[in-house]
């Protein structure tokens, strides 16, 4: 363990230390890394997402820093400069030669999210003139170690415009005396450079494709963005998704790597937000504290009624959410929605509202638990189950909608949120039951 | 409108099919196929889900069936089957020549969701001996058609046997007179027959790869599994766990494409347990009958308290099982969780516990609210909230351990689930420290 850090039995595997990774902090990350073998070190730090590639180079010693930054394409080098510190970027730009260093300042002026910010500069193009023969030679010739992706060859004219595309199969598949006009497709779909990320993930997921050209307004072509890029945009949209379902706003960073003050922080902000909300339970109930004292045993199914609106509002929600995420339901759907969650919500409220009545005419037969009056409560909890079950999901199947309408994200329709929104009105609907069903026995 | 379907003005381009898709039933997709330009309907097709791709064949009339089976590669064909109803299966294996149908009936014999029914037997190879140029060349001759991917080139020996890998552009790279052997990467990552899919997907987007090759217990190459495989298993994974964290069955199927019938039973399933344990609340206030009869201010805190329980529990538990999905937190991390959300909830509940406190007081002093003995009751709240916001935030984090434990899925650790679970306590908890703080007093 003293020994220097150079000797081979020191050496770690890049297994072991992807194992280690998410629970390391940065200076072990970089002491972790800088006892990979030299052949090993390379894969293991290109396969970093920008966050670990930026540790690395920002932890290692000054002269080692411009081997592994010229070792990454332009693109992915723009991402790591997003979430290096402003003040050291500069820095880091001045190891870059002068070609590159001008792709990168153009990448870094898009917004990260979109596809310019996705986007490799560099790919495989060709002219449409050539010779499939000399169309192959050129790429072998051209294809440099930082041109990303290899899977599809750009064809375009003398002024950048996108004419078409083969794949490297179809190239290779062509008879070599035809031309690549003759042989390329030319019902290219391109993306503008401000295509959010989200979009661009849905287009090669339902296209099945290994990347796809960004083109300017005037159809010049960009760049590409490869499906490698998207499988961690899509890990990463649903990581954020997912939280804000549950209630609290995005970490993003892995659990470990968030700070615990905004582990709290990210948490605090909504719980007490969800708090203020719930506070006019308090009131709700106070306007009923007469009819409390009156009957307490209607106190009992508090917890109870409100909860039921609150998991079916839950489940509503959770579902459309997901649906819009996904492209399956968008804001012209509303009133078809509205329709299928109503029928769903008094189907549901019907089916727990029979097991409520059940279980209160079952004890109160056995133990004799709610006193004369058990029928009457068990009507109003019945009924109350319906109204309650029902709004909540009409409510959390709403909400989403509502959002998406207000430019918000539909996915802040957290469980938590449609809960809180629907239990004063849970409230309000069981004690009017009350008073209806109960005046003059119980209230 | 009634001119006969072949009529030029009668096509649909892809894009306006594809808008119209999700929300068609079976018949209108199939027909709105059949008005696709042939030269699109190609493109269309094999982009689809299996699903889809199952419903148009199935659809179509038998005599333009086989041309459609049989532009599928093997492992598309096998998902395809594999949602078919058995009764169909051999029909469609009859279109088949003999070599494909018995490459697709050994697929079927893997499960769906694991690397074998999810691989490619098909892809691009060669032997280590051949030169650059010579593998270049066989390459052109052998691609055919239906090899998938040609991304990565295997170097396998005459058992089959996986001994290493070549990029395509690191085949283009190479100079013509070496031989494979001399230039192919030997340290492959690969993959078991039976690895579960969410797996290949990590390791996928960890090592940044466009293809990994499955290989038996022998080391030999069995297919590949691609990238685009994978996005739409993440797709699929996350809309899964989403849809179990809202407290729900996972649907399967898109939102409108799930009869009414199903949407509601795999709702009301969860709904009728969460409802099942939320009763425990009935009884557990029954036991607090007589408190509450006393102090009837008792009840009016009831749903705030145990909603602060369950919505820090929501977040909890979401935070945790998303980490668990993304491989960020293990089995082995249930200590370090514990002490962290321990501190978490204490935090989290003493900052509500503040505002409850505030808020009770303010009340009370501008509209005497809650009676002579409010600052206790002030306390009470506050103490209990600190209880249920810890006890919450423990058992939210805890709860997707234990389910990981008993081999159960994380993800059912829904948002409602943890708040039933953590609502019987809450009021424990709340009449418990009533009991201490307003004994004598109110109590």
């Amino acid at each position: 363990m003293t020994a220097p850090s150079s000797s081979p039995q020191d050496l770690v595997t890049p297994d072991e230390l992807l194992e280690l990774w998410p629970i390391l902090d940065a200076d072990e990350q970089v002491e972790g890394f800088r006892l990979l073998d030299r052949a090993a070190a390379e894969p293991f730090f290109l396969s970093r997402a920008a966050a670990g590639q930026a540790t690395l180079i920002l932890g290692l010693p000054e002269g080692e820093r411009r081997l592994w930054v010229r070792l990454l394409a332009p693109d992915d080098l723009a991402d790591v400069l997003q979430v290096v510190p402003s003040a050291r970027r500069t820095e880091l730009l001045a190891l870059l030669d002068e070609p590159t260093r001008h792709e990168v300042q153009a990448l870094l002026a898009y917004a990260e999210d979109e596809a310019g910010g996705l986007m490799n500069p560099r790919y495989a193009r060709m002219r449409p003139e050539m010779r499939v023969d000399e169309a192959l030679r050129y790429l072998r010739q051209h294809a440099r170690r930082k041109t990303e992706a290899i899977y599809y060859a750009f064809v375009v004219g003398p002024d950048d415009r996108l004419l078409g595309v083969l794949s490297f199969k179809e190239l290779l598949l062509a008879p070599d005396d035809q031309t690549v006009e003759q042989v390329m497709r030319r019902d290219v779909i391109t993306v503008p450079e401000t295509m959010d990320q989200e979009e661009i993930a849905r287009l090669i997921a339902r296209h099945n494709l290994m990347a796809l050209p960004v083109v300017d307004a005037e159809g010049r072509m960009r760049g590409i963005v490869t499906v490698d890029d998207i499988v961690h945009v899509l890990g990463e949209e649903a990581t954020e998704d997912i939280q804000k379902l549950g209630g609290m706003e995005a970490l993003d960073l892995p659990y470990w790597r968030t700070p615990f003050r905004t582990l709290v922080r990210k948490r605090g902000g909504w719980l007490t937000v969800l708090f203020l909300g719930e506070m006019l339970t308090a009131t709700a109930m106070a306007g009923y504290e007469q009819e409390i004292a009156r009957a307490v045993v209607l106190a009992l199914f508090v917890p109870l009624i409100i909860s039921s609106g609150g998991n079916s509002g839950s489940q509503a929600s959770t579902l459309i959410v997901r649906a819009m995420a996904l492209g399956e339901v968008r804001l012209g759907d509303v009133i078809r929605v509205l329709r299928r969650e109503l029928a769903s919500g008094i189907v549901l409220g019907s089916v727990l509202a029979i097991i409520g009545l059940v279980r209160i005419l079952v004890w109160q037969s056995l133990f004799g638990t709610y006193g004369e009056h058990a029928a009457l409560l068990a009507i109003t909890v019945g009924l109350s189950l319906v109204g309650v079950v029902t709004w909540g999901t009409l409510a959390g199947s709403m909400l989403p909608f509502l959002l998406r309408r207000l430019k918000l994200d539909p996915a802040s329709a957290s469980a938590p949120f449609v809960a809180t929104l629907v239990d004063v009105s849970g409230l309000v609907i069981y004690f009017s039951v009350a008073q209806i069903v109960l005046r003059g026995t119980l209230l």
